[in-house]
């Protein structure tokens, strides 16, 4: 199969680029539609890697046809598959998250009599097409078709009209952050340039910010103005007044306008085939810097030609890990997991390294780029170290950024946004993140502030401690009771916070004893010990305990499944976070009473339907069974099962939110064979690749070896189970392996067969 | 009497400024509160004179206590007398209209908890007092203690406290104008600037500008942030979003907002008695300019300055015209009359000269000022007549103005309002404007892009004709059929319409002539007797024709009395214009069958309540007696009832809408014994003058004898007629004069007597 493909590609090697059949490159692999159902919350539009700007078709909301509408529900992403109605392109998204937030200033192109009306005025469409950096469709309703891509923080899009009277509108009251309120001002008749209001993500009133846009047409418009929902009267105001609660079209007034729901709308006069381009630019600072942006990063090129560079940027990047053999779905599922995990964190700063201080109305200036979209929670258990791994000159800065956030705000991110703390989710997450990162080697960001923040956060007593806010018990029991934080016991989510904490203390412990801080390296180690103080014999789990100091009774560890809130547990039930304690997994099992009880009951946890495939507290799960010698098998079992269960090239390919790319991590890694199931710990627990050769590059100047080669040798397929590992030729007898190790430049190779050694 | 006035003044020359004891200024008699009832809509605010800005106390919204609602009902002044809920200074008014407009940026200083709905924040108030240039009250809920003073482009504000918790909020959600919209950003601690959007006038929904402002409190807050009501949500987004619906606080996020409904909250400790300073600057341009005008207007200077800095510029316009004798309450009507006068047209350019250009968003420069808020309808009649006579500069500035509107956009103003035309009212009015001042003798202006615009709007067919949108049958015919510009008859003003159009071209015939253009002054003349077609002997008055050339039947000529919609008469039944053919009193006499019947059938609209003084189209009416020899009596008979009736000291003492002061205007001019009844004729009716002695100082630079002088000798107050006159020692013998005898520098002298002569 190797050879095949070599031979394949050296054939192709001088086709011409963007015929079918030239030599197959990472972005053919990707297939953004994957995730796009099922709750996944990707999407299929148009963004480079890290990129602030996405261009997302927007197609949830204004029609019954509809299967999910943001207005109707509960609803975190612009784009779902299985929807019919499009409403524009939204600029600047979120991938793979569970609160609706950004998703606005919304493009559409319509035709025929102006209509400023997103009920009426969307279409279904057809030939949709998807690929990094680009996303077309046909608009059934118009016959006009859409085409767009993006830089790194601008959009370019081509909209081809038929003949006749075609629009193009900019809807700046809708999208699906709950935020409302924008202003745009008409520069020219072919470019404005405005503010939406965004925030409210996941509850939080107070994280708001605004995004900064420009826009262009490529044609001067036969006539242009601006639009705005007027707010409902009563009575005789309401009689003289017939735009009392719909939406006003200003035919003369064009300066400046502000408002809930506002738009501005270009008409013209069009030939068949007539296509009319859009190209904006946006900032976080201000609208000059989102000019700016547009200017510096377009410089006047034509559509295609940043088409192909949005492509190229993703072949670069995707390409630094390039796979052979596997299927073509398994090709798929891979790289656009690659894909997705390389959407957030995204570049925060615009080109002059401008970006808004965290927390802050300060604007300050970044030496290299700011990142934002932190969701922490989530990608500290596994999409930094990927980063770490193979884009670590990424990972530096992300650190940088965060280091940063200290220094702006006097706390390290927990789900960052824009500038704005969360607080969503908990524990303290950027801990293990910073160690993991500083453990592998990539130690070139300020430690000693970052140091100074980690022990803050790990030590400040009290309510004004930010990022643990029931830090008092914690330390003084070495658990946090049911009730601290929440009346509600529904939404107590103690244990689950405190299971963090112990993660977070035990890397910074790892840390200390790492810069010779013995003392501290030994109260963190302590700390991150406490969570045997929640383990219930009786219920065999983690088990809330009250504030008398007695655990929670009556209490079913299953509660707590599908997300259904119970006490103790965040979004979860005692079974998905019970075996979470990867930093002691022999204390656990300790606690459990023995090896063969702690097997037996994790076993039991895939074989009954306990093990959650959709959230993060129990994806380490199917790695831990490699903690103990003539167990690791099943770790093979379990991961293969899920990857072919629940990561597939159907657009229902991920089992649920991707949360920025950490699901989509974890498929990366399982597939390539390993995964660093201890956040902050330097290590990988090796599974059986999917592939037969995995070919990472290295960069040289964090890793002088500067490659990484995973080689698999199998009779076939069904060939999950290792047989035998060599590192650099050597046998490699554990199934735990050092970062270090991995990167020295030994070959690593698996020897795979049908049957448990 | 004089004499006694004469030597009060000497005695207390040296009498310290603001003491009680000092000399009385012209100021001391005006009493802002004349008007703000009765519908007579105008305010007790701060302003300077013909200044861009007004400090206006705000009571109309928030209260069911408040007799009148701005939300309940039409409504149109930012203050009504006979309110009691105040909810802020409104920033930039208009007075004495009849349509809802401005009245916004409203700014209130209020104590205890943080609150943020008008509804709730609002107080009832008591020592109000009102000044040329400055107001004050005490808002008894929060024992607050307000005062505002202005410049021409600024305010200055001084708000009072009690000790404790104290806020300064800018409501941007609220105010008298039915657009909405907002933008503020905060520049610093102490600074905000944004733009709030204005317009829909009178039904115009086309008619919207933006005010631009930048507003500084003295003290840093404690805390500061924005609010912005939330859009109502449904269903499960309600449920989590506590805001939806609400005021919702910003307290970390202090950028950059926009919105239908947005504020900002700056929050003090206050100590006893401490007070916080607000100042303002607004802009019609941007709102660099609001700060600019800010910045050149107060340099620095302190509130007492302002206010005496603004209390001196009403002295100096009020001072050009001295009255000596009558009653303190005459004397109260006349400079309360005169100052309210002096409020519109109002300045629109900045301090640099910049002002928004006429139906446009481009920015322009003006050499002098550049003028808005041109209620012509109105003035034509008399107010710039006054402003011509005592004010020429300003005039001149005015016509200018207009002459600009026509460069900028091809037509003269109608009713402009701040670089909008409204299309308020009917008629050509610019061009009796602009024929009066030059006719006096104001030259100082392009009469050839005047003449050519008047001549456009005289010329011009069909409905491209902005001005005269009807301007086809009043060629054809001579008038204005019924239903060629209303389908629905009850909003006809056919009548109107024409009769407007007859004024506007007699007044270009005289111009004409005088420019040697004999062809158009024919052309015009004869057009402007076309009012003849209207007259039907059956009714006795003008009547509608019918498209088939026939007098609408059935026909009450009293309908439309009270400004109850009539077919072909805009706000006023036949009887309000059947007379107003100024320019051809004989003529009209002669239709009538005569002299005798024309006097007597004018005496009977007196006699039998069918004259309305609450609006314009008959208020010229008193004085076209005195077009026939031995019946001026009449005149002076009848407008001395109607100054004693309807022009008072008391809060309802206007008839009706001031009409941006036309109203006033009306008392001015025949308190001092003249009037110009026919607008664009260089001519004055004269009556019998309220005072013992009227000195006018003219300006030497167009009027070279420098004063004009009214003396009355009578024997008392109850000597309403005139037995004799004089010019300059020479009898008169005419009731009419004309304005290059009366600025001649004769001193004109009446001899009254109790009965008529």
């Amino acid at each position: 199969m190797p050879l095949r493909r070599t031979l394949l590609t050296a054939a192709l090697a001088a086709a011409v680029f963007s015929t079918p059949l030239r030599a197959q490159e990472p972005a053919d692999w990707v297939d953004p539609f994957i995730g796009t159902t099922n709750f996944g919350t990707t999407n299929p539009g148009a963004v480079c890697p890290n990129g602030m700007m996405s261009v997302v078709p927007f197609n949830v909301m204004g029609s019954d046809e509809n299967l999910y509408d943001k207005d109707a529900r509960w609803w975190s992403a612009p784009y779902e598959y299985r929807n019919k109605f499009f409403t524009g392109f939204a600029h600047v998204t979120l991938s793979g998250v569970g609160c609706p937030e950004l998703g606005s200033l919304l493009v559409m192109p319509t035709a025929g009599a102006l209509d400023v009306d997103y009920r009426n005025y969307g279409s279904a469409y057809t030939s949709q097409t998807a690929l990094p950096g680009y996303y077309s469709n046909l608009l059934t309703k118009y016959g006009i078709r859409t085409e767009v891509t993006a830089t790194p923080r601008t959009s370019a899009e081509r909209y081809t009209f038929p003949e006749g009277t075609g629009h193009i509108l900019l809807n700046l009251g809708e999208g699906l952050t709950n935020e409302s309120g924008a202003w745009v001002r008409r520069v020219s008749d072919t470019e404005v340039e405005g503010m939406k209001l965004l925030g409210t993500f996941c509850y939080n009133p107070q994280a708001v910010f605004p995004v900064y846009f420009v826009m262009r047409v490529s044609k001067r418009p036969a006539a242009t103005g601006f639009w705005k929902k007027q707010p409902p009267k009563q009575g005789v105001e309401a009689e003289w007044d017939k735009d009392a609660g719909n939406y006003k079209l200003y035919t003369q007034y064009g300066k400046d306008i502000a408002g809930d729901d506002v738009g501005v709308w270009f008409s013209y006069d069009m030939q068949p085939g007539e296509q009319v381009e859009v190209r904006m630019g946006v900032s976080f600072v201000s609208a000059e810097n989102a000019r700016l942006n547009l200017e510096a990063e377009q410089q006047g090129r034509s559509f295609d030609d940043i088409r192909a560079a949005a492509r190229r940027t993703w072949n670069d990047d995707l390409g630094r890990i390039r796979v052979e053999g596997g299927t073509e779905a398994q090709k798929k599922v891979f790289y656009t997991g690659l894909y997705h995990a390389l959407i957030h964190p995204n570049v925060l700063s615009d080109v002059n390294g401008e970006y808004p201080a965290m927390e802050s109305a300060e604007i300050r200036t970044a030496e290299g780029n700011r990142y934002t979209v932190f969701s922490l929670w989530d990608t500290y258990r596994n999409l930094h170290q990927l980063l770490t791994l193979v884009y670590p000159e990424r990972q530096l800065e992300m650190v940088r950024s965060m280091v940063g956030m200290y220094r702006e705000w006097g706390w390290l991110p927990k789900w960052e946004l824009y500038g704005r703390e969360t607080f969503t989710m908990e524990g303290d997450p950027s801990i293990p993140v910073i160690v993991d990162t500083w453990m592998k080697g990539l130690r070139d960001f300020d430690m000693d502030a970052a140091y100074e923040a980690m022990r803050k956060s790990a030590t400040t007593p009290g309510a004004r401690n930010r990022m643990r806010p029931d830090i008092d018990p914690y330390i003084e029991k070495g658990y946090v009771p049911l009730g601290f934080y929440a009346r509600d016991l529904s939404g107590d989510n103690s244990v689950s916070h405190a299971l963090e904490y112990y993660i977070a203390d035990h890397a910074l412990s790892l840390l200390a004893d790492s810069l010779g801080k013995k003392d501290d390296a030994a109260l963190f180690r302590a700390r991150s010990l406490g969570y045997k103080n929640y383990y219930s014999t009786e219920s065999g789990t983690f088990r809330p305990i009250t504030k008398e100091g007695k655990f929670l009774t009556p209490f079913d560890p299953r509660q707590g499944e599908n997300f259904e809130p119970v006490p103790g547990f965040h979004e979860g039930s005692a079974w998905n976070y019970t075996f979470y304690v990867p930093h002691d997994v022999a204390g656990l099992a300790r606690l459990m009473g023995g090896r063969r009880r702690f097997i037996d009951k994790l076993q039991m946890v895939f074989d009954q339907g306990l093990y959650d495939p959709a959230n993060e507290p129990d994806i380490a799960y199917p790695y831990l069974f490699s903690y103990f010698q003539g167990e690791e098998w099943r770790t093979q079992r379990e991961v293969r099962r899920l990857l072919d269960r629940y990561f597939t090239t159907a657009p229902d390919g991920i089992p649920g939110n991707d949360d920025t790319g950490t699901m989509s991590a974890w498929a990366v890694f399982s597939m390539m064979g390993l995964y660093p199931d201890c956040p902050g710990e330097p290590y990988y627990t090796l599974t059986s690749p999917v592939f037969d050769k995995v070919t990472v590059t290295l960069d040289p100047k964090y890793y002088p070896a500067g490659e990484l080669v995973i080689e698999t040798e199998r009779s076939g397929a069904g060939d999950v189970y290792i047989g035998s590992m060599t590192l650099g030729g050597r046998p490699l007898k554990k199934y735990r392996i050092s970062h270090g190790e991995l990167v020295g430049g030994g070959r690593l190779v698996f020897g795979l067969q049908p049957e448990r050694k």
